[in-house]
């Protein structure tokens, strides 16, 4: 609800919201993260992040939603079922090759271990928001669990080459890797005998 | 080094140092996390965590060190080439299985994403420690990638499973996950066609 005497919507004072929440919520965790400090990293008053976001719940919600570039992803894993998993091991590492994406989603990894709501949150986009929509499109048995699968390999690849910074993962040229993890995302995704009966 | 006056070595004291450190440590960070906050949970002087661990550094690293229950998995892997990812899946969830590793490791892995020297701990244990030995025995080029293919695989899924508690997986018997995951791993470790060139 906007009142009279708000400042008009800023797409660049939201956008400086949410990257404090996300530091914040990542380095001091959800429940010591106040409002106020948030607010303060943002250089906006507390009353302007209550007015865009409501409370820190939603804030929260907000943060650590899926990054916009998600879409043309999963877009892409569903021009070829033969191809799926290559074509979304190519298009996830592409996407955390983006330092935005990547601090975004390690900010909200960090943030789901230490926060249950944030957990549920990040349960989300691994399965419902990233993955279940190719699953339920291949249209297999099983379907939830080739999702987290899926979902769960690509976290544990990401956090080891971007977070940790494992070598020679982290160094690997994007063709290596989807040499190794696309058959494997291939077949968690489309292999009717991937699990018993 | 013991001086005369401090009292003895006692295990079960320095157990519950590293209990506290682990909590605090995950709790709030390790920049946070000081000697004497660490002291008070575990009921003991701050002294004491001096005297048993040194510095915070050296703390941290006895903190974070590989449950001695990883011994046995490294070992059960090196009996049968032909099924070294299906003896590494199971071992590897059996071993989460229990509370107290998969507090300890969870722990690690929140550490380990807001604290430098905490991932440094973290790639050793992944690779070093845990992965390298299965390759080095496997004698096939590229070990090190490999061995962080497969310990960043098996870190994702204990994520999801034991620290997201996402479902299907987290309710999925082991031998259903074996099924799946094993083969995965097999090739990983074992296929000398995994990696171009």
């Amino acid at each position: 609800v906007t009142r009279p005497g708000r400042p008009p919507g800023d797409s660049g004072t939201r956008t400086a919201i949410l990257t404090a929440a996300r530091s914040l919520f990542a380095e001091v965790g959800y429940d010591r993260a106040s409002i106020r400090a948030i607010a303060r990293r943002a250089g906006v008053d507390a009353a302007l992040v209550h007015h865009y976001y409501g409370t820190k719940d939603d804030l929260l919600t907000a943060a650590v939603r899926l990054p916009g570039a998600a879409g043309p992803l999963l877009a892409s894993a569903f021009t070829d079922p033969d191809r799926v998993g290559d074509a979304l091991i190519r298009g996830f590492l592409g996407l955390w090759e983006s330092p935005t994406v990547r601090d975004h989603m390690l900010a909200l990894i960090r943030t789901a271990l230490t926060h249950p709501a944030a957990a549920a949150i990040l349960r989300g986009v691994v399965t419902r928001e990233a993955m279940l929509p190719i699953t339920t499109h291949l249209a297999l048995p099983h379907a939830q669990l080739r999702a987290e699968l899926t979902g769960t390999h690509l976290i544990g690849l990401a956090l080891g080459r971007y977070g940790l910074g494992l070598e020679p993962l982290a160094s690997a040229d994007i063709d290596t890797i989807a040499a190794a993890v696309g058959p494997t995302l291939q077949r968690y995704l489309t292999d009717p005998e991937l699990l018993p009966r």
